[in-house]
């Protein structure tokens, strides 16, 4: 019996006796035996102190309002779905005040709110806004938020329980939690059983309480699922919503949202039973996940916007605080963490919270450890992943991702092999994320505008090839769901930096493969992005290959003549209705470049196919008779009828504009003769000048390595190694 | 005889005297008497220590680079173009090097550089590159660039004078200085005694050159014009070409740049000949021209970007720089010019760049006092002039700007009565400033674009009214200039300020009036913008009043129906050509409302005018066939057929988005029920509902003077102060 048997049979075991769990309070973030550090480092240690004063003020705010549960009623972002949210808020922020303070007055204001829960919840029935009879909350249109609501609201219980008389402690838990735990569990069970990132929540909120109420019944439902057969629950969905390196397979918006119950839930699971080891469970999955979704940002602290995602959320969001602390305090003390919870700007007031702010006014900070790294995707680790190239400091790292991971349900997008591309702080080549205004009630209740599924998960909204303008997979979930790409290889030499992978499914008679280099050629000071995609067909097609670009079109290698009036849409249908279709340019030649000035730097695409381009200038806004879509432009590299064909780019940071000085330095690239030498299945190969230097690139995929003659001098790199 | 023109007769005589001037090197920014402590400080001083290191750095750069002097050949942003802007800077900065240090070799490379131009100069023809031959440098197309290498070139010389042999001084002075001083005043005497920006350069670099040189005569040039009658040269220029409060008629970009030779000429002189007293004449001119410069920034350090300007030019350019450290250290010490010294993040390594450093040291930085005023413009300060109207702290500012200033000449747009609006360090009603992308060589040579005319300077690109969808001044300069708005009435009343301006001549048959107050109302968090626009004419016109707007459409009164194909141009003229008419929406109602999302914060416009409207959708780009246009979006109140008419509109800041914690707060707005009771050539009633309380607002053109009921409470001010 190897290790891993063992350790699932010792947690069986463990979980299945039936015990009563400790019942000190409080005992989940905050605990009993923590509690008189953590108010000492709230008036002494520099971070910490801070959190706990915005809690305080918040808290304090609140105090002067009427206390205000109204009769459920709106959607998302509406008046009674936003006070509901505050509320908890509100408990949470309360107790945590009334534990730091003793001050009974924030206990009796939490006890309020929950006797003015207890006295209504009942009554309330299934969510007038819900969209679907078996998705409703009570609290909130979705019951995903009253799980949410349950999790932050049983920690302030937790915080003010020994605070709140025995009378009252029955009518909150006989008349709000019970009742709670019943719906979450009877009338949401199939959300509780589904392997979901709701169902983590609802677990999650299930667990918790069951915990604090000392309900053992119901923590081993939390962990093994409503049947208590491990087929769902906790541990059933550490196994599955993750891949081996920590990766969710929704994307890292999803990713964080998803983190929050599993890491609070784990938390609960090591303070109320600490011999389960759960941090440990799956070679900690749980500490990797939190590294991984830390990993998924760029310097300007975004996650990558793929799939459906709302652009400007960062690591400071509290999923990420949670994480963080509990991480650095409960998991691995890595002082790197240290320097992400410094930019958050905050921590948690929890034990936790206590470790990473005394650690910080140690002077242990160090500078976070951005890598290159391929991300594996699936369950077993063997569906895709995400490839990430990275170069230069924190303060100034350039950044390639390319996608080639599962289609990730329902919030997926259709861009296989998809490319991202930031330098200097901004989105250069960006993603459009989710065509969605988070909460604003006036757009379609706040929720997934129809422009998400008619643009923003359509393929040529991405940087990712289209053939014959229609999406991969024709744009069916199902489909998607049933393939993923694969990785070729991978390699994070610093010099030379290689992603390759492919697609065979996307389409019918075409196969895809893409290989993406970051390399660092010696005398220039910014790597260049070499980009080589592959289309393989036995078939006559259309290919379009999209740059979208954030920044102003500068320069380009033809004379653009953009339509004067009557804009016209280029398409009909998978996102080529939304695009308006500014300019066609016929190149007589195989290549040409494209210059774009962002945040004050020049970037050049210099690109080169096996015949004569088209290169086609869009933007967005077609067809969108609501407004709903945010601007973007692109470049699209097209060859309208082609059996297979390879497109070659050179991406090349140079030079910039200073406007306070007035100057401009190296406002034309540095690449010239950019050519394709030969290029089929097994290998491509091209060559392009530099600075008066010939360079010679090829990519074996047999072999699965790159090679650049001449070679990059020492320490820079010139040979590849395949990943695994 | 009254106490100015006995100033001005001393002033004369002073003058007419030929001195010789104190031979003492270096005598410029800095001086010999001052060096020994701007040597310490450029150890010990924080912001001196960090300006000089960069200076060091750059020169230390420099030195290890071959001398390359070319001959002139290249435009704008061009090649020989920026390697002759990099030689004046690198003089400059060895220069300085040198006197901090005392090592030869930083001298003896700005000999070399200097010898290599005295080889060549006399060769060089006028510039090839040239676009008019009154106008051509010969170190670069235009001469005013060669003016202003030599404003730096000079202080350079000035620095390293007593490093360079008597032989090499005298084959610098005579091969290139002297033939740049015949160059500049008898080929360039039209520019030289031109009362312009182009000409202040001239004669700055003529009159530091002088003083170096001790040529005496060249300096009564520079003070008194070429025939030296005092009909042009510096001091008329003083007189003529800033309004009494320190205004530059062709606007805040080109006042930054045409302030520095003022700048750097006065301090030479005073060093020079201190008996003139120049920073006193016309009643401390200078000192309110650099202070009324700052006072045209937003928060965000940019100055207005009225008129031609480049929209990312802040306060931090070189000219502030020189500016604020010679205000602080040579005219006033005024502790909150510190706030921006911090904010530029440098000084000049210099005397006054020594006090200003040395300053901030001590701890007497106060935050710069921004404030709201009615900026005169006009030699006499009759010709109209900018409203600035300002509420709440400097980390989050509210800035009205209302332009009724004169036309500016060449550079200048018509945008008679055009109003800019700011808030939480952003722009919410933007200009577009000009079209240029300065000094990119592929766009036009780096230059003004045809869309400058074309679009940036016409009305319709601007937040004021249009009529027959025709430019103010049918965008005739001459004419524009001819005329000029005048204020109404102004204040600065905290709770109501009030800036009301009219226009009588941008139409032949129409009269504009505007009326824009910033009011806080107690109770709301920030201020409402109400703007009550008059247009009165005997005559049947098209009104179209467009609010130009940054940030996504989030919701509105009338259901938006763009435009789902075939795009349209809006017009064929004056701006109109180059909108995109994304939608159409005939109002049943008087009035409607439109709401931006701008930076996580929402913006509502209410609007009501005097017969049912037309509220048109409209974005930048149509017959823009190089694509030299960036985005930009409005709506546009129109009223198709209407005689005098009258645009009221309440801008109210509201709520916000919290991407990080997903919540939403007041996203919408409070303003209800605006109306107008009634509006003519006399008065304007206007009311409306904020929070349950109907409020009346009032307008008396003849009385000069706003009203609200019921007032607001104390401090809070409720009646307004006539200006002068």
């Amino acid at each position: 019996m190897n290790y891993l048997k063992t350790v699932v049979i010792v947690l069986f075991c463990a979980l299945s006796s039936v015990n009563m769990y400790a019942q000190t309070h409080p005992s989940l973030m905050l605990t009993q035996a923590k509690l008189a550090e953590v108010r000492l480092g709230s008036q002494n240690s520099a971070l910490l102190k801070s959190s706990y004063q915005t809690i305080k003020k918040d808290a304090d705010l609140a105090l002067k309002q009427p206390i205000n549960v109204p009769v459920p009623k709106d959607g998302g972002g509406g008046y009674t779905h936003e006070q509901h949210k505050r509320n908890y808020t509100t408990m949470l922020n309360c107790a945590t005040v009334y534990q730091i303070t003793n001050d009974e007055k924030y206990a009796n204001y939490v006890k309020d709110i929950l006797l003015a829960y207890a006295s209504q919840y009942e009554k309330w029935p299934v969510h007038p806004k819900r969209k679907d009879d078996k998705d409703g909350g009570r609290i909130f249109w979705q019951s995903l938020n009253d799980f949410v609501w349950q999790v932050y609201t049983i920690q302030a219980y937790d915080l003010v329980y020994n605070a709140i008389s025995k009378k009252d402690r029955a009518t909150i838990e006989q008349h709000l939690f019970m009742p709670i735990l019943k719906f979450f569990t009877v009338d949401r069970v199939e959300i509780f059983d589904q392997i979901h990132n709701h169902g983590t929540w609802n677990l999650a909120a299930v667990g918790m309480t069951a915990y604090v109420l000392n309900k053992p019944d119901y923590v081993q439902m939390a962990l093994k699922g409503s049947k208590k057969d491990g087929k769902s629950g906790f541990l059933a969905q550490i196994d599955q919503l993750f891949s081996p390196d920590g990766y969710y397979m929704e994307g890292p918006y999803y990713q964080r949202y998803a983190l929050l119950p599993f890491v609070m839930l784990a938390k609960a699971i090591n303070n109320y039973q600490p011999e389960l080891n759960i941090f440990e469970y799956r070679n900690k999955l749980l500490s990797k996940a939190i590294h991984t979704a830390l990993q998924l940002t760029y310097t300007n602290k975004a996650f990558f916007p793929i799939n459906d995602a709302i652009k400007d959320k960062t690591y400071e969001s509290v999923e990420l605080v949670y994480g963080l602390d509990i991480a650095y305090a409960d998991i691995e003390s890595e002082a790197d963490l240290l320097d992400i919870a410094q930019k958050q700007g905050r921590v948690i007031v929890s034990d936790a919270g206590l470790k990473v702010s005394k650690a910080i006014d140690e002077g242990k900070i160090e500078p976070f450890k951005y890598k290159s790294l391929w991300v594996k995707d699936g369950a077993k680790g063997d569906e895709g992943g995400l490839g990430i190239l990275r170069y230069g400091p924190n303060t100034d790292q350039q950044l390639v991702l390319m996608k080639a991971a599962s289609q990730g349900m329902g919030h997926g997008h259709f861009d296989r092999l998809n490319l991202l591309f930031y330098d200097n702080g901004e989105e250069i080549f960006p993603d459009y994320g989710s065509a969605r205004f988070l909460n604003i009630d006036t757009k379609r209740g706040g929720g997934y505008l129809p422009e998400n599924n008619t643009w923003a998960k359509q393929t040529v909204a991405h940087n990712t090839l289209v053939v014959d303008q229609v999406s991969h997979f024709k744009a069916n979930v199902k489909a998607g769901d049933a393939k993923h790409p694969d990785l070729l290889f991978f390699s994070d030499k610093p010099g030379l930096q290689v992603v390759s992978a492919k697609e065979d499914n996307a389409y019918a008679d075409t196969k895809l493969i893409r290989t993406s280099a970051l390399i660092k050629i010696e005398g220039i000071d910014k790597p260049i992005l070499v980009d080589v995609f592959r289309a393989s067909s036995a078939n006559t097609h259309q290919f379009d290959l999209p740059f979208w670009y954030k920044g102003q079109l500068v320069n380009s290698s033809f004379k653009v003549d953009a339509q004067r009036n009557n804009l016209q849409a280029l398409g009909n249908n998978y996102g080529y209705q939304h695009l308006w279709f500014n300019a066609q340019n016929q190149l007589d030649e195989k290549g040409g470049f494209v210059s774009i000035l962002n945040n004050k730097r020049f970037y050049t695409t210099t690109f080169v196919a096996e015949n004569p381009l088209q290169v086609k200038l869009v933007s967005i806004g077609a067809n969108d008779p609501e407004m709903n879509l945010v601007d973007g432009k692109a470049f699209i590299l097209s060859q309208p009828n082609a059996k297979s064909q390879t497109f070659v780019s050179i991406t090349e940071t140079h030079g910039g504009t200073d406007p306070i000085n007035e100057t401009v330095a190296s406002a034309t690239q540095n690449i010239k003769d950019l050519k394709i030498i030969s290029s089929d299945d097994q290998k491509a190969v091209v060559s392009f000048k530099m600075k008066n230097q010939q360079y010679q690139y090829s990519i074996d995929y047999n072999k699965k390595k790159v090679s650049l003659t001449p070679a990059l001098s020492e320490g820079e790199g010139a040979t590849t190694k395949p990943n695994n």
